[in-house]
């Protein structure tokens, strides 16, 4: 069991996004169902299956590093998605501006993704953990795609008809 | 006043932008004094001064659109900032992995305003806010050069020194 603060803190980020993925997992499906457009609910469809499989990759690399997978709450991420499922509540079933807000609260957890598996990616390096940063980054390449994937919805086209409703 | 739903959704998420702001203001000196190297220091301190002027910037977009400049509380930015913050009472003064962990949640709030800045941008151009959208699109590339910076201390010489503490 390595003992050295800068393992630790590289621990603590990885069961912070072991939950938040985890945490994904239960909540996207409910966006999927509240989202307008079928352009919308198949990315995050697409996005959730993407995610249960990054939950098995994180869980791999615990095991590369001689760990046990634990989650531990991510308030950061716990308040995104609330966020995100606040807008269910704030926005007309059937709207584009739903959607719209959707997309907005989905590229925000996108992002937290991105910058966490950015700097676990960095730390797996620096340490010669050279196969897990392998992984780490490959998601992180994921999290881009789908950050990207979202903003192409928003500016091609779900964003120019919320604006004509 | 506008009373379209998508204009609302626009100026709800730049109520939250604003108040995320100034709330930076008032919390990233702590975390200067907190930084245990100069290069760390001076990274935050910069960010500090281009984020007042960030204020302003968003101060001058609802003038644009005819808006009262009003805060709305951001409870993601207030959890991630709470978390940087945290970071100071977890870990040991004067280590560099005291700097390791304030960059990674430093760059969580950098991506947090990426996002938001990005979808801000995005709507402003597709209602014609045309200047608007190139004032929003300022600060994207400044939050993005920040968070660039941010991965470059940190590869270059921040994990490296930490990791051998």
């Amino acid at each position: 069991m390595e003992e050295r603060l800068f393992h630790k803190l590289f621990l603590d980020e990885l069961k912070d996004i072991y939950w938040a993925e985890k945490h994904l997992v239960k909540n996207l499906p409910k966006l999927v169902k509240a989202a307008t457009t079928n352009e919308l609910k198949d990315a995050i469809s697409n996005h959730l299956r993407e995610t249960e499989e990054q939950v098995k990759k994180v869980e791999r690399v615990f095991e590369l590093l001689g760990e046990k997978a634990q989650a531990k709450k991510c308030d950061a991420m716990s308040g995104l998605v609330e966020e995100a499922s606040s807008i269910i509540d704030e926005t007309d079933k059937g709207t584009y501006t739903r959607d719209a807000a959707l997309i907005t609260a989905a590229q925000k957890v996108e992002h937290y993704e991105i910058a966490s598996y950015g700097s676990l990616t960095a730390m797996a390096k620096v340490m010669g953990h050279d196969d897990a940063a392998t992984i780490l980054d490959e998601i992180l390449e994921e999290e881009k795609n789908a950050d990207t994937g979202l903003s192409d919805l928003a500016e091609r086209s779900i964003n120019e008809r919320a604006n004509n409703e």
